[in-house]
């Protein structure tokens, strides 16, 4: 049976989640994982150990508990259940303190919050990359951080919008598309802004199954017509010397990361 | 002058930022931060080791390092820098590997990599949030997860892209403008989708500075207008019993995380 998890938080649990799930994921196995965020209340923590110990009694083995919460209090109800305590965050404190020489306001806690000052600016960027997605509006390539280039399918939308969800990038995308193939060239909005394009690419076999399950036996979706349209455009990424990825076996995160890596934007944290 | 903090990883760095970032925010100091992605050679660690030791000899403080790196040779490459390390991951890998008696593989370590089976349906949820946002179609509203509801300007769209970038969750949304306030009522498409509800709301005053800073004195952005649509909107949600949060002070993370609380919907990880 799989081990149980609990990520457990009196915010959103984001950050128990991303860290239970990087360590977990060192170990060969399953997981079954639930999240209880907003454990704010003495009364909430008494039913979430309630919820483990049931877990515990059920299965007859201790589940493992990654848990961020700031209250004492509320966090010694979570200690005093039947569940192995991970307490990532508090682990650190102690030696941090002491490197610091500065004491922990663990009430200012709020990682995933709008404590922020750039939060204005990150939903910025969120709105320009909807409203810069798949080349539907030029006039604004000029205030772009950067600008994702690539055949249909390739990648663009996601990572547009992971740069600016995730760094706060404001992130255009433009699209090459059968009519170009011609005679491929970049449009005048994008070569005054040659300093922000940045390409993507993807492996034709890959490309054809993924617009085959949108479009199947078109000849947009044929793999003549992807191997023409990704061959065609490397081609003009390195005629141009345009940095681009291969997205094919890489995650979003993977993706922007790169492009972050490669061109030296600054990556913002929210 | 502001402790200087280095984020590293063999990977894409954003679980040591998430993690480092969740740490030192219980500190009420600012701290200056670089994460550098992609460590995967010793040559490349040396270069880090150079870099962190720079930042010794130049600031006197040893720089503090939050790190999650894969390759034990590598891992020591840093280890023997002049930086305090804080090495979140393996930390925790020990007594993981005795309470479950089965040994780490940390080479399959990959957290925001696409090993995840379930990575297409995270693709598909972001693409169905980009075509179903703002109401521009209602072909497939049958489709949602969830369907938010709310005036302009009241944070539909970063919360429905943060619902299916980080959760994997179809999200549409659907707007409410000056033209249904006369008489405020769900369109068919959403009458027969009332499980999948989920309304936000604003302070008036915030939704006005919102809105100022798109159109400036306009009717759109008065504070009367602004005042009748959340009014008229809220009443909805009461009259026909749907959810609703308010979006004022919160972040795109403690909305969506808040909308999964309240609507039982799985969280998925990616």
């Amino acid at each position: 049976m799989a081990p149980r998890v609990f990520y457990i938080s009196d915010g959103t649990a984001i950050t128990a989640e991303v860290f239970g799930h990087a360590v977990l994921s060192q170990f060969p196995i399953e997981f079954e994982a639930l999240t209880i965020p907003f454990v704010e209340t003495l009364v909430k923590a008494e039913k979430v150990k309630l919820q483990i110990n049931d877990c515990f009694i059920t299965t007859g083995e201790r589940p493992l508990v990654f848990h961020s919460i700031v209250n004492p209090d509320i966090r010694n109800v979570i200690y005093s259940s039947e569940g192995m305590d991970y307490d990532f965050l508090n682990t650190f404190v102690a030696p941090l303190e002491q490197h610091l020489g500065i004491q922990a306001c663990p009430v200012l806690h709020r990682t995933h919050g709008k404590g922020n000052h750039s939060y204005e600016a990150r939903i910025d960027a969120i709105n320009f990359s909807m409203e810069n997605d798949d080349g539907q509006t030029m006039k604004h390539m000029d205030k772009a951080d950067i600008i994702l280039l690539g055949v249909s399918r390739c990648g663009k939308t996601p990572s547009s919008l992971y740069l600016s969800m995730q760094f706060g990038i404001k992130a255009a995308n433009y699209p090459f598309t059968e009519d170009d193939m011609d005679n491929l060239k970049l449009p005048d909005a994008l070569k005054r802004n040659k300093n922000k394009l940045f390409g993507l690419t993807i492996d034709p076999n890959r490309l054809h199954e993924i617009r085959q399950s949108r479009m199947e036996n078109s000849r947009y979706s044929s793999l003549r017509q992807c191997r023409l349209e990704v061959k065609e455009v490397e081609m003009m990424y390195k005629r141009e010397r345009i940095p681009f990825v291969d997205t094919t076996n890489h995650s979003v995160e993977e993706i922007a990361t790169k492009i972050l890596d490669v061109t030296g934007l600054a990556r913002h944290m929210f």
